[in-house]
């Protein structure tokens, strides 16, 4: 055993240690498909957490689930402008609808397609041109769906969950009467994400809008949630746009208002995506892989039997069966306690340490003796590994919901510490020049809460660095100055990182 | 108002009434691109219920859920000849992965891919290969794996949910070290997809192994569950199917056994889809449009405050909150009862007229006259428009479970009723173009149960009439015969019917 269950750490190399957690942790791999990931059972398992958390607050805000074509027309992008510049340049484009099998063996494209269509890389031209004809009057007011979907952005250079060419995502579209309404329903769409991250993932973010070059192509306004990494960069974690008019003009999305005139709707868009995995492996794992905040742990006790005769499991599966039962009958977080009895036959240690680095928040070792003195032996994730807690086996179930809410809070105090050590404010560019002048890596960098303007010329100033304006925060630090390149007057500081 | 609320109804133009049932419960639509369906809100709800109650099922039965990517590489589709020859017609293929912007604002695809990729019309190959990575030893046996994913398969001529080119399925996957193991993981997955139909769809099916002719590409074995529609025609809701070592030994899946030898594994794939939205359509709907067996439908009950003063509409709402919140206490199938208060401001007519085309089981109206008497109006889907009973409002939501679990077994029943009417025994080929002969459509047509052998001759007998062998029924009608085609001794007899 090496003093560590991942190898490399985190200080000897970051991008190679989260993904050699994201392997120990088995999680997901790459696909013999270019760009295409396989997520992998218990990878998927934490997805679907995120999924049935999100979806019950996307329900409770009023929305709809339905679905929408993989497909896109070119012409559908060409519509706006903007749009195109920013979206379609790394797509699947779909050229063909037949195969024909060649004398070879070989298949041959046939049946060319009048139209090429492209995979979506998101859906917000289709989507309209189904509002344009859903939507007549202020009654149908207003529109708000949500798709849970799969999108195809190419990409060259992919990080399994950062940046593949396929990912999975929900994407929110709604319209509305007024800009005052959908500029409301941006603010509530990124505030559930933001209660997401902090609450269920125990991520603290900084939520605000983005300068203006960083915004979703055709937004008027884009707001995010950013997350800080353990090696100090910036992950963009969900964003919430407002759309204003732009893609309503561009696709007629019209209404009869309530006085009877033809208006164009206002519009928003919000989403997030597969990333949040790697957003919670990169603010939890450590040296020993992936720790998982028990809201989204697939299984939140893993239940390990010891046993060396028949005599001996008889009675020991007995006592997990039992302890299972009265975990599943506990609640924590409204929701019965996830329990998995990993009965296996492997060797003990090797067991322990696959739920290590698969990131279970609590193990539970049963045995003989623990059954005789009526204590089993507790070991959590956010703890040493060797570090045990003998607890009365009649009370674990009664106590179990207090210590998973104490990890929950824990990780998420531990990561906002985290934050808050590498957060600085600084008052000229050469401070900021110098703050991330050290390099990328582990103990470097961080979040620069600096006056900035919404400028080019901020962005080409930091542009060497690396280092871009990630948002504006809404919360705190929310005092006045002169922008540290153009000098020009801002109303609060930005924050300022290099970034995923 | 006409007669029915869905014109032209079932005896008049059956395929229409289709179409308009659809478009009446506000299921789904055609999309502007060729083939493509919009899953509505409605629809998508219908959807997410099965997606629940099968997800269940798949675990309860071992499985885990992953994810795999959306595109194949050709190669890979060429390495299962049969498969080829079954599935690589009509696919959406993907040849370039960038657009550029022409001067004219048009987008040109650029950036030729070396090896196309098809979009997925199914993922044995893709899985294969992952499988064949993963499985190494009989430690890594048995592999249960399952998949929810958009599929495609271009389609020239779709019909919403029977037949477009993206729809929606649940495909699953296993790997086995014995071909008795696999044979039995395929009959247990076509049990759950019985047990489904019948018990939350209502909709009786008969299940059985198919002709050869009908089998998937590459399947040593295919079994279907066969439902009968209202046209007498058989819709063919979920398959599954024993592969053998077939895509094993063409993917190089194979363990090392308990005995050090290097075997193939034995596979099998299994899968339903939204098809069998289409399958509820046409066996519950009826003139008046959709009608939902409580199990599947989104909501069970709907509550219609009827008030005009805003003294009687604060007094009725408060009941409906208060009687919605009982029944959220109330249990049916291990379940909340699902209860949607409509308090849209529109003609109480057309609002009662949209529940019925939608196909809500329950319709609860509340006015004064209701809370001052102490008794609701109830009206149920599975009875005429019209047929009011009275039902004491404290006793309501005690009696709800019991009156859903009623609609549940009648809408069954009546199925069951009309397909045994409607199947016959035939013990020769003229009976059986007689059956067929006249024609399709309502009122014609149905099951023959028909000795007949698995024999290419049997299947160009009746090839005329547009009949196939659906089936051969494990349940029933066991009797040995000989083959009303090909006179060969054949142990049981077979459904004949016209099929979706």
């Amino acid at each position: 055993m090496p003093d560590t269950a991942i190898s490399p750490t985190r200080a000897q190399d970051y991008p190679e240690w989260y993904q050699q957690v994201v392997r120990a942790a088995d999680l997901a791999e790459q696909s013999p498909v270019r760009g295409c990931m396989v997520i992998k059972p218990h990878g998927y398992a934490i997805w679907e957490r995120m999924q049935t958390i999100l979806d019950r607050m996307f329900k409770e805000t009023g929305h709809q689930n339905a679905y929408f074509p993989l497909f896109i027309p070119l012409s559908y992008l060409e519509q706006e402008a903007k749009h195109v510049e920013g979206f379609a340049k790394e797509c699947a484009v779909v050229t063909h609808h037949r195969l024909e099998l060649g004398p070879d063996g070989k298949l041959i494209p046939t049946g060319k397609l009048e139209e090429p269509l492209v995979v979506r890389p998101t859906s917000e031209t289709i989507i309209g041109a189904m509002y344009a004809k859903w939507i007549q009057s202020w009654r149908d007011l207003p529109m708000l769906i949500n798709q849970w979907a799969n999108v195809v952005r190419w990409e060259m250079r992919p990080r399994l969950f950062l940046r593949t060419a396929e990912f999975l995502w929900q994407e929110g579209h709604t319209a509305h009467a007024t800009s005052a309404e959908a500029v409301e329903e941006t603010l509530r769409m990124l505030e559930v994400y933001a209660t997401f991250a902090e609450r269920d993932l125990a991520m603290p973010v900084v939520k605000g809008p983005k300068p203006a070059a960083e915004r979703f192509p055709g937004a008027v306004d884009t707001y995010s949630i950013e997350a800080m990494m353990q090696d100090g960069k910036a992950l963009q974690a969900g964003t919430s746009h407002f759309l204003g008019q732009n893609f309503a003009k561009a696709q007629s999305i019209k209404f009869a208002s309530t006085s009877g005139a033809e208006e164009f709707c206002w519009t928003t868009s919000w989403g997030v995506s597969t990333r949040l995995i790697g957003a919670v492996i990169m603010t939890h794992a450590d040296d020993d892989g992936l720790a998982l905040p028990p809201r989204i742990a697939p299984a939140q006790v893993v239940l390990l039997p010891i046993h060396r005769t028949d005599e001996e499991k008889a009675l020991v599966m007995e006592a997990c069966r039992k302890l299972q039962a009265e975990l599943g009958a506990a609640r924590f977080g409204d929701e019965p306690i996830r329990v998995k009895v990993d009965a296996r036959e492997m060797r003990g240690g090797d067991k322990v340490w696959q739920h290590i680095k698969q990131g279970v928040p609590i193990r539970v070792e049963i045995g003989p003796r623990d059954l005789a003195s009526g204590a089993v032996s507790m070991t959590r994730r956010d703890r040493g590994p060797k570090e045990r807690v003998a607890v009365p086996l009649a009370e674990f179930a009664t106590r179990a919901p207090a210590i998973l809410e104490e990890i929950q809070r824990g990780m998420f105090e531990r990561a906002e510490a985290f934050r808050a050590e590498r957060t600085v404010r600084l008052g000229s560019a050469a401070e900021v020049h110098e703050f991330f002048g050290a390099g990328e890596g582990v103990g470097r960098g961080g979040f620069a809460h600096v006056h900035v303007a919404d400028d080019p010329a901020v962005a080409a100033a930091f542009d060497p660095l690396k280092v871009t304006v990630r948002c504006i925060p809404m919360e705190g630090d929310d005092e006045p100055g002169t922008c540290v390149v153009t000098g020009k007057p801002v109303p609060r500081r930005s924050v300022l990182a290099r970034s995923y």
